[in-house]
């Protein structure tokens, strides 16, 4: 389903235009206008979703595929020494267009881009209080 | 399959302890050990493929809906923001395990995690001439 006024399923529908790199029945592979390095691919669902935490049980079981794909071609293509594949969910995590993407990300040794964290050092018994948490939420 | 020497192969037959959110029979999701943020989880086939370029289909249509369920878990659990969701491709994108793997991040507004990048500025007909390239490798 389209959700009006959302520019990824204009696009997605080339009702707005975008350098196309793969389509399918269910997809749509364009350049990010704003890449972090050149060959930034977005895999954009045509079925609206928001995001991740919202999709449709189909979308996600063609998703990874796709993905996987066009992130082969990316490599080959730019001749990148590496990939990041992210995936946003809300505004703190970063997500700016709410309609469910994945960025493929060129990346190279040492350039300059940033997808990383501090690695926190949990204390004892830490983990394993935290694992109960979200496993009570998995039952 | 599992890989020799594979430190997440052997986590994922339980050979290895973790802190375990979940398993099913071709996944397991466990705590990771330095984590961006409280709750930092990672979803972890059993099936091994050293990363996405590489994974068999069937791994590949299950992935993204164990991947979901378990983030919306750990957002409820956490209580935070937004999710990450993160696949590293390759030494020079920050993959040190050559398991496939996905992380899911607990975000929150204004936190510290830098998962991010500078959006470029292409040139005037730079993006076609980059979808091209990729295009060829998608036909």
């Amino acid at each position: 389903m389209k959700k009006e006024n959302c520019i990824f399923c204009r696009i997605a529908s080339g009702e707005i235009p975008s350098a196309t790199v793969y389509e399918d029945e269910d997809f749509k592979a364009i350049l990010d206008l704003g890449p972090a390095a050149p060959g930034h691919t977005l895999v954009i669902p045509k079925n609206h979703s928001d995001n991740l935490l919202c999709v449709d049980s189909d979308t996600a079981a063609k998703a990874l595929g796709v993905i996987a794909k066009v992130a082969k071609a990316v490599k080959e293509a730019m001749g990148c020494d590496g990939i990041n594949v992210v995936q946003n969910n809300g505004e703190a995590a970063g997500q700016t267009v709410m309609h469910l993407h994945f960025h493929i990300i060129p990346r190279y040794n040492n350039d300059k881009v940033q997808i990383g964290w501090e690695p926190g050092k949990p204390a004892d018994g830490e983990l394993e209080n935290t694992a109960s948490l979200i496993r009570d939420r998995l039952r």
